[in-house]
């Protein structure tokens, strides 16, 4: 067994191998996961937590990269979290981003993790919550998610950032893109990265005239903004970072931060509540007992809803 | 109120309108959802599900469009399901594609629906499975279900289908990206298209050498085979048909047909549950009693585990 107070402080004491195990158990579904939550949690509530995501291409990587550096020279200590099989964070890179990220990899107010989640039980929803929740507690003063803006379970995560920016690119047809991937709905900051390159202006144009078109904003309302950047060479990432302050002082003046943090620990509860009630499922006789019936449903003998009433019933005692 | 039986007869004769209409109410989670699911269970079995899915741009609304040419030939009623945002069916399209698709859309033997689910109860995991029976019961006998291979609920979608092709393009960096996105786990077949381009060998040969290292197969297993397809210009689609063919000949003699079908007839079980159980706390007083439990776990009172805790105790008269 784990001595989790011990590990705990070595975490809060800025030591990787430390964070690192921490985050191995409480992704893995440890017997010791229970304790080290409970050990974590009045440590949490410091990081302010900023989601990237973007089609693959954007160049969220880079972004990210350039907003480490940027939040590194003001002295705050900062993680990272790659949910985006694409990313170089995660292995999958071109060597020059693999150049840029390591500069950060030897730094050690940086803590990089990448996320290899599927076939959890309760996936990218249920895991990547309880990583931030380690690298709340280690101390991080800023924690970046970068998530490939394709999936529906990692669009969720992005959204629920305390800020969530959501990255185009020039000449990639990214309005409609973003439009159909539903990200135009949750972002709080757009940055039109590689700006240098052609095109740069109607993308602009373009998301402006799409987010005009959105619901109707009060006059207090937030109004996101578009940033340019060219986060390869740095440009704009002082803009950009200045944009998520200005969210979060807008988001404290409402108390909408806090707001969107207790949505977030909603949708954390409700992840592990489902996820356990699988398990327990499971563990008395769920899964024969689901087998059966899905074998029904197979044969057109139920439908679905009914197979699940009869489901529920022996769960809760309860019929639907 | 829709008269259900009507509609059902109607859409087994083949009248687009009433199968749009029946995936319209099984989408919206309409009053008359459940009503809908039973009249259809009856119905359904007898429909062979393909999942398609790959990174952006390998080509898989071109090769679902070829295979929907192959099947239509073949005489056979088609139903396509688009799940990718990038997808022409979905109306992100280049010009060429919606072309190449528009041959289609004037088609009778052939139904096309995209899905539009973000924000779903259940998401893609809920809605997609209910738009295949309802496809299944309208009569097609093939079911082409498109989903972008980035996403954690996309890609299951994928891998649930009975017979699940990956593809691959070459000089994507694919290998990689296929393998960090988890899809080398799924491919029932691999299909590398645009197989003319420069570097085509190499990635049959890195993806021949990838499967290669997965698990030991016995003599009796399933070997995913590679097949070379150019979609745009229909070559290798009957080698990839031939391919599905083979596969599904396989599992029907190793009973494994069946075999999947439970298991994803026990997935849409358990979503089903799942979504239930949340509608009903939600009604009685779930959605104040979470918020209230989420304010404490914001202020690091308790951590979301004993959070879940108290909340399925409130559910179930059972606690953790």
């Amino acid at each position: 067994m784990v001595d989790v107070p011990e590990l705990v402080a070595q975490a809060r004491e800025g030591r990787p191998r430390a964070v690192a195990r921490l985050i191995s158990l409480v992704e893995g579904a440890s017997p010791q996961l229970r304790e080290v939550m409970a050990a974590l949690s009045p440590l949490t509530g410091g990081a302010f937590v900023i989601g990237l995501t973007g089609s693959p291409g954007v160049g969220k990587s880079t972004t990210t990269s350039a907003l480490v550096t940027a939040y590194r020279k003001a002295g705050k200590r900062v993680g990272v979290l790659a949910v985006d099989p694409s990313s170089p964070f995660s292995g999958g890179a071109l060597l020059g981003d693999r150049v840029r990220m390591s500069e950060h990899a030897s730094d050690p107010g940086v803590y990089i993790r990448s996320m290899a989640t599927r076939g959890h039980l309760g996936g990218l929803a249920w895991a990547a919550p309880q990583a931030i929740r380690v690298l709340d507690a280690a101390g991080c003063e800023v924690i970046l998610v970068e998530t490939v803006g394709v999936g529906q379970s990692e669009v969720e995560i992005a959204a629920q950032a305390d800020t969530c920016a959501v990255l185009l690119a020039p000449g990639m047809g990214d309005g409609i893109q973003a439009a159909k991937a539903g990200i135009l709905e949750i972002g709080d900051i757009y940055a039109v990265n590689k700006a240098d390159r052609e095109g740069a202006d109607a993308t602009a144009r373009e998301l402006n005239h799409m987010l005009g078109l959105g619901e109707a904003r009060g006059p207090g309302d937030w109004r996101p903004p578009i940033v340019r950047t060219v986060a390869a060479r740095g440009e704009g990432i002082d803009q950009l970072v200045e944009a998520v302050e200005k969210h979060r002082a807008w988001m404290e003046e409402h108390g909408a931060l806090t707001a969107r943090r207790v949505r977030r620990a909603a949708a954390e509860i409700e992840t592990i509540a489902v996820t356990a009630l699988r398990t327990r499922l499971a563990d008395v006789h769920g899964d024969r007992r689901l087998a059966a019936l899905a074998s029904r449903v197979v044969a057109g003998d139920i439908d679905p809803y009914r197979a699940s009433d009869a489901f529920l019933a022996d769960l809760t005692g309860v019929g639907g």
